[in-house]
């Protein structure tokens, strides 16, 4: 795994006191530190250049060793020509690389590793390794949903042996038709959102997958399946809430066996025998929930996985597997053998819970060669603070930019991290040109 | 297999007096005959229902017995949301169902295929169908490039010992970076267009696929290796050149091998020792493979996949797969035992040639079963001839609508065939509400 996080960020902090918010609302409440952000000098396509450049260094990978490559996104550019057919410019004369860009909210990335997965068990894999990329760029209106902005783009590398796996049959997947967070107006990077129903729409998906899954793993407890779970992350609370809500289906699990509920899950006796639906927005469960005292448990299982995300905002078809990645940065070789649960969810929906396992990597690839490539803390670190007032300042850019053609990006080239990708002009006819920093 | 076909269509003798072109500009000149068009009242969402909705119907599915469910469109009316999720509307409570949206130009439905097929050789197949759906409609600016518009849907059902079977390890997929053929415009359907662009890059994908595939089935000339071949079908001019077109790749074949060439093929050897380059935008050589005597074996081998495309016009990418289904319906069983090339290609681009083989179906699937329920000529033949004024109208009525919410749409329910689905609403959040006819 790769991945490319842009070199300015703003603090929640900052944008709480200039969006004049009570402290906290967006550092506490929506549990954010720090939220990323590019002008119009990037967009989808530069982004996935800069995360599949980043994957082909750090392990300095043969372009014509990769047979698949398929993107993620829903930043989209253009509403025909893929980021995939952009990405082939870095696989130098390898044209015989088959896939294409998925779309779907969030579930893009995931929708490309299980399909990048299931080519390298098929008949039609011929030893080549596969690429997933998933990146966006996470833009909302002036309001509520602003600070939960975010970008950042991921390249994994897909083959067999691999020291990260996909455990068989662990995965369910949760589909629906549903207008939660979706993208209908043509002429605006924005999002229409449905912020009740996106999350209602979210758990009910945490519900099915998890218990789905659970079954096929023949588990009880969150515990007995997992030592580590990733979220796909809109903002890291509603994180803290479906780690929650596993939790509650364990109880519901045990009260239908007629088992008694374990410790702590005790307080959760009045609520684990309702319907399903008054469980949903059930204020009483919602703060039974949140006083479980299961912090330090919360902390081990999922805290490895926060920080990129914490750091960076929503990734939207990144989130999911930049938590993973951030995991891997933090435990390294300690994951040899250890069961890590990731849950992905697109809005619309589709969601997918499935299981991973840590174990030894084959052809020089090693959870702890991951780890010192991945580097989170120091990446994070390395970037700039922005101001509130420049955040405004680059989404007013990508706003003049948005579906525009005849024009260079206004946004300045030194806002571009070194070896990364960049827009350097959407020419009169639409296309894109891009070129690469430093 | 099955699709969906608007209702009405204008005769491409009517559109070039219409447009005062010479007669046969559009006839012979693009080998069209008729093209299908529907106004603001469908969509790219309702016409993968209405497909969708006729392979429930015509074969009794159970939607529980669907597993998988991907699309392929360009035609997108939500840059978020995708049309997978609109279609598990029709999935009753089955929401265990993978697969999300593909993207790439008119190559989505193939790797919706692709993706289905590999997904049921996985570890993960749980003996259940895949469906992959591809559905478009293609409009153009006035001008040059709208009579090469269309619009059409197919579903297919996807799983172990079809009636129509993949050929494992027959395929071979060449991708590169090109805008021949892009929608970088926000605010309008219509696309950007590089013709001689686009079609440089399709027949330099028809000379890369074709040479690999060859190679994979060992064959030496197209007879060797096909009994019969669809082609993806932006207008049928350019499929009868990528037929002439792969007779001069057999040529180069047998050149490099230092064989005589064989007849009728003689005409070609002037050409068949020139740099790749050199052969493209050749006129001389386009003139020799023009005058090749193969018009009957063109009849033979293309002939029976053509009726489709050259009725509805191109379907973006549902088109191959048209095509395909055109054959089964053509030849029914006698596809037994054969052979048959198909070559998908979606412009950004990514192109994938591979093999079909006709044989015994299980399940109660069969070679004369698809035949009579695809039913092409009947199908045909039910629609409704309209003027090219009734066009020029329904295109208006598409502008008009263009990525504007809060409005019903202004097009005739009367003009959506019976058993079809259309668009009821766009509500002002933007959600789309459909609706069946009758």
């Amino acid at each position: 795994m790769e991945y490319y996080i842009p070199s300015r960020y703003v603090s929640q902090a900052a944008l709480e006191a200039a969006d004049g918010v009570s402290p906290g609302k967006y550092t506490v409440g929506l549990g954010q530190d720090r939220m990323a952000f590019v002008d119009d000098r990037e967009d989808a396509n530069s982004i996935a250049l800069s995360a599949l450049q980043r994957l082909l260094d750090s392990y300095g990978l043969d372009p014509a060793s990769i047979g698949r490559l398929e993107v993620g996104t829903e930043s989209l550019v253009d509403k025909s020509k893929s980021t995939k057919t952009t990405l082939m410019a870095l696989l130098g004369k390898n044209a015989s690389v088959e896939g294409a860009t998925v779309l779907n909210a969030c579930y893009g990335g995931t929708a490309a590793v299980l399909n990048s997965a299931a080519w390298v068990e098929s008949s039609e894999w011929d030893g080549r390794y596969a690429v997933a990329v998933a990146g966006d760029i996470a833009v909302y209106e002036a309001g509520p949903a602003r600070p939960t902005g975010g970008a950042g783009a991921v390249a994994m590398l897909i083959g067999p042996r691999a020291p990260l796996a996909l455990v068989p049959r662990s995965r369910t997947t949760h589909a629906t038709d549903v207008y939660d967070f979706y993208k209908p107006a043509m002429n605006s990077e924005y999002p229409a959102v449905d912020g009740k129903l996106s999350q209602v729409s979210y758990l009910s998906a945490v519900d099915a997958c998890y218990s789905g899954t659970m079954a096929r793993l023949g588990a009880a407890r969150l515990r007995d399946a997992f030592d580590h779970v990733a979220f796909h992350s809109p903002y890291n609370k509603l994180v803290q809430q479906s780690y929650r809500r596993m939790l509650f289906n364990d109880a519901v699990r045990a009260k239908a066996c007629g088992a008694p509920l374990p410790p702590p899950l005790e307080a959760l006796a009045p609520f684990a025998a309702l319907p399903h639906a008054a469980t949903m927005g059930n204020k009483d469960l919602d703060k039974a929930l949140a006083a479980l005292p299961v912090g330090a448990e919360y902390a081990d299982v999922v805290g490895p996985t926060e920080a990129l995300s914490r750091g960076i905002g929503n990734s939207y078809t990144a989130a999911l597997w930049a938590n993973v990645a951030c995991l891997v940065a933090s435990k390294g070789g300690e994951l040899r053998g250890k069961r890590v649960g990731a849950f992905s969810y697109g809005s619309g929906a589709i969601a997918t819970m499935m299981a991973l396992r840590g174990g030894e990597g084959d052809g020089g690839f090693s959870l702890e060669r991951m780890a010192a490539a991945l580097d989170v803390k120091k990446r994070l670190a390395a970037r700039t603070e922005a101001s509130p007032a420049e955040l405004l300042h680059a989404l007013k850019l990508r706003e003049d930019a948005y579906g525009r053609a005849g024009r260079a990006p206004a946004g300045a080239v030194e806002h571009v991290p070194a070896g990364a990708w960049f827009l350097k002009e959407v020419a009169a006819d639409g296309s894109r040109k891009y070129a690469r920093k430093g």
